[in-house]
């Protein structure tokens, strides 16, 4: 199971690493987490250089592709080059977008007939692109889901976890990352022990 | 205004991002934040290298030094070199720890006759440290915070933010990462424009 994040230069740190972060919580054999772009770093919003693992078009081959967000996502809807590169298949594949990544959702087509979420500065943008835009958190048709707001991410890394790991990994996991005393308590430790502990052997 | 945050080898990718992401949304002059290392980088729990922008030492003359959590937080909490690199000025600096970065507090010295919040996996560590564990989502004691959760980051970050750039920034920035209906609407978007607009003068 190959979950694969894409991102380009002038990202949304948070969005990358909330999704990133909460996928890597899985420990599951054969559960991989990549992150994609076009180089071998990408600078996020803030000025950081993140490495990449490997070029986008690793995504074609991936089960779940989720693309972030950013003022970068603005250059790459009109970025010919760089759409042409995915030949992504809903119905084999989850395809997912947090806040400004819907843009890049509309601009391979993804998004005909659906209805969508993003984040709010990028709304006219998505209408532009003639995407039905509803105000919420989590829109989900078949494989194909949006996230608008980033805290949003954690329903678009739970709707993965769910459908590739199980309920119980998502529930765990969500959990994991909550306050104290605000969801998460000091009788869960044993519980989050699971998230540390060596991948479970797949005979087992 | 100089915020640091310290990181270390094997810390929670979340824990860094959400409050770096968080405190490079104030668009104020001189407002600072910078990532703090012993290494040019360090390896995030998840195997990320993260560059650092400084050495530790640079904590000292912060305005704020904040400490992430992981599971590194155990090597370095008894890691005397390291440590001792530290002279922080409770009083003159505000500092602040996430999740199992309170252990580092606590090896500083920095939580005697405070009470503090942790990780649920790390509670039994803190508390063998001499420190009174409460289970809250967040515990201020005058220049000194711990925070428990990760997503209690926004708590921590909120807190730096409201003292040293104000209640609203504060406010707009803990706004911009909720969920889109959730605590953000689609009608913030004007406001949100103020998150990306070039940092204001200093004399206006």
């Amino acid at each position: 199971m190959k979950s694969s994040i894409v991102i380009f230069d002038q990202f949304t740190d948070i969005d990358l690493f909330l999704m990133w972060d909460l996928l890597n919580r899985v420990r599951l054999p054969d559960w991989e987490v990549r992150i994609l772009g076009d180089r071998s770093d990408h600078i996020s919003a803030t000025g950081i250089a993140i490495p990449t693992h490997g070029l986008i078009d690793e995504a074609n081959h991936s089960d779940v592709v989720l693309f972030v967000s950013g003022q970068g996502t603005r250059a790459k809807m009109k970025d010919r080059d760089w759409l042409s590169r995915f030949q992504l298949k809903p119905g084999k594949q989850m395809i997912g977008s947090i806040c400004s990544g819907a843009l890049l959702l509309a601009a391979l087509g993804l998004l005909e007939g659906k209805t969508a979420t993003t984040y709010p500065t990028a709304r006219q943008t998505l209408e532009s692109l003639g995407v039905t835009v509803e105000e919420k958190a989590f829109i989900e048709h078949g494989d194909i889901a949006t996230a608008g707001g980033c805290l949003a991410a954690q329903y678009l890394a739970g709707w993965v976890i769910e459908k590739k790991a199980g309920e119980e990994w998502k529930r765990l996991i969500l959990k994991s990352i909550k306050p104290v005393g605000e969801g998460l308590s000091f009788a869960d430790a044993p519980d989050l022990g699971r998230l540390y502990a060596p991948v479970m052997s797949a005979s087992k």
